[in-house]
């Protein structure tokens, strides 16, 4: 049981669901704090039957807090994280900025929990597109070694926040009436098109997008040589990432054998029928707090491969989800060695 | 120059677009005649400053035809196309009937227009999904020898036909008012969703879409060891099909030496400037002719590979172009031996 939590970001399109997870989960506190920059400070948001008044996020913020849990941009994380472990707290965060630094763990609680023993105050949560990618592998590698990945990523405009969505009706609405509609959000017109660009240019033509979820892959999995070629593409969808995979395995791994991993894995659902015409899509896991998994075929281009598509609601496992998770094994180990 | 061509279902959504391209490309024709089921037979149709009244699609109606070019679903194609053959015509057919058929050559012209010499009367235009594939991939099998691909596709819904494009409009429609919008083209709602099914089950999981990108792939670059992993998906985009290329090639090839291919392949334009937010999308191809490549990246997960991005028009060269120019590749041929 935390004496005292605070929310960063409590006010964006992930702070929100944050808390609603914490009301929804019974997250085990005592007072929640909610923080953010002077432009939110000052309104009222409901928690459960309270109404709790946002306070300015600034370095004396966190006296007395002994959780963070932080959804800001990186630079915002770059500045306000060390406040908070200045101050005592253990921080939470799910922005970027953090989560390549050797200090840091990054977890994801059905993966590796064991990794937050080794924490120095910021525990971070990987990017939404690696997430339920490395939830849907972690099984598999497991089981039979993870040689190699290839995803092609189709990720919801709620990837980019609320402003993203809002952009996404009206692109859509303009198409619709046959009008343009000049982006802010995002590089293009998003309405009835496919941008294949999310972040920038990081690393051999590879955008930052893509090269999390080479590098967040191999720091969570704890295996260096696992290649990963990613292609990562903003679609049309409002909320819920999806992902085209081929997973190339050490050792040969037949369907049925990857269908009973996932089946027994946990934050793992199998939808997969295709003569029924079932597999995971974007508008069924909405608002559901697991990684889905369907189309499961033996890749029929190599010696030992598989490929899935696999979909999971960006803003709750992939984002909120986990780092409300994250949460709640640091309370365990609390309750453990107290 | 042709006395007299036929096409075979002019009023679809293809079967406009051969229009059009007829037309606008001067195709070498003395006569044109419009054929289609009782539904629109007698219908008229403008082409240029013509009018042509649609004749029913019967045996007796291939008398003194040279070329038809035909758009229809494939059962229909397999009924008329023995009837056209044998009132002495040449059949460039777009349905799925007749190619993989050994006596039917698949021809992409810009890829390999010598196998229409081996036509027995009909003769096959790729898949949509497959045709823009191999125009990206043939200067490079040329090249270097292709080993390998793994494809995921984003696929237009006028892939499904002018049927396709109205159930688009209606699903996203109904989501922006809240209400739900039963579908009847595809198997589930595209409005804001993804729907990774094309075609039925046909092999291991895989969808008859999907093994058409595997089994056409080899015939047109006549190479069976060619392997492909492909994973279809229908987007909410309106015209275009997009695809998401990894290609493992014999020799090493690197971006550079990809790029110069491409730059001097026909039939190709490379779009390719992330720094400056330049790459292909739908909404920038939409009626235009060429195969457009970019995102192009050295694979960072194999010895010698490439990624890029690839995307055309599908009722265009995925369709009525392709089909167009195989006529032209025919009219070419008559020249020259006459």
């Amino acid at each position: 049981m935390f004496d005292c939590v605070a929310l960063v970001g409590a006010t964006g399109a992930v702070g929100r669901i944050v808390l609603d997870q914490l009301h929804a989960r019974n997250f085990p506190m005592r007072r929640l704090r909610l923080l953010a920059s002077a432009r939110s400070a000052g309104t009222k948001v409901r928690f459960g039957d309270e109404e709790i008044t946002v306070e300015l996020l600034e370095p004396s913020a966190f006296e007395g807090v002994d959780l963070v849990i932080a959804s800001t941009p990186d630079e915002v994380s770059a500045e306000f994280a060390p406040w908070a472990v200045k101050a005592g707290a253990i921080v939470v965060d799910e922005s970027g900025y953090w989560r390549m630094d050797p200090q840091v763990p990054l977890v994801i609680p059905e993966v590796n929990p064991q990794a937050v023993d080794n924490h120095h105050g910021i525990i971070a949560s990987p990017n939404c597109s690696t997430t339920q990618m490395v939830v849907a592998l972690a099984p598999l590698h497991a089981a039979v070694g993870i040689r190699r990945v290839v995803v092609s990523t189709y990720q919801a405009t709620s990837g980019a926040g609320l402003a993203g969505n809002v952009e996404l009706n009206a692109s859509v609405e303009a198409s619709l009436r046959g009008e343009t509609h000049t982006p802010s959000t995002f590089q293009h017109p998003i309405g009835f098109n496919l941008i294949p660009q999310i972040g920038s240019q990081k690393y051999l033509g590879y955008t930052s997008e893509e090269m999390k979820m080479v590098y967040e892959t191999r720091k969570i999995l704890g295996d260096e040589s696992i290649a990963v070629c990613p292609t990562a593409v903003r679609v049309p969808v409002a909320t819920g990432h999806s992902e085209s995979i081929l997973v190339e395995t050490r050792q040969p791994l037949t369907v049925e054998q990857a269908r009973e991993l996932w089946e027994a894995a946990e934050g793992v659902t199998v939808v997969d029928d295709l003569d029924n015409q079932i597999y995971p899509m974007p508008r069924d896991c909405d608002g559901r707090d697991d990684v889905f998994v369907g189309r499961i075929r033996q890749d029929i281009s190599s010696e030992s491969g598989i490929a899935f598509w696999c979909v999971s609601d960006n803003l709750r496992k992939g984002a909120a989800t986990n780092a409300v998770q994250i949460g709640e094994l640091l309370a365990r180990k609390v309750v453990a060695t107290s």
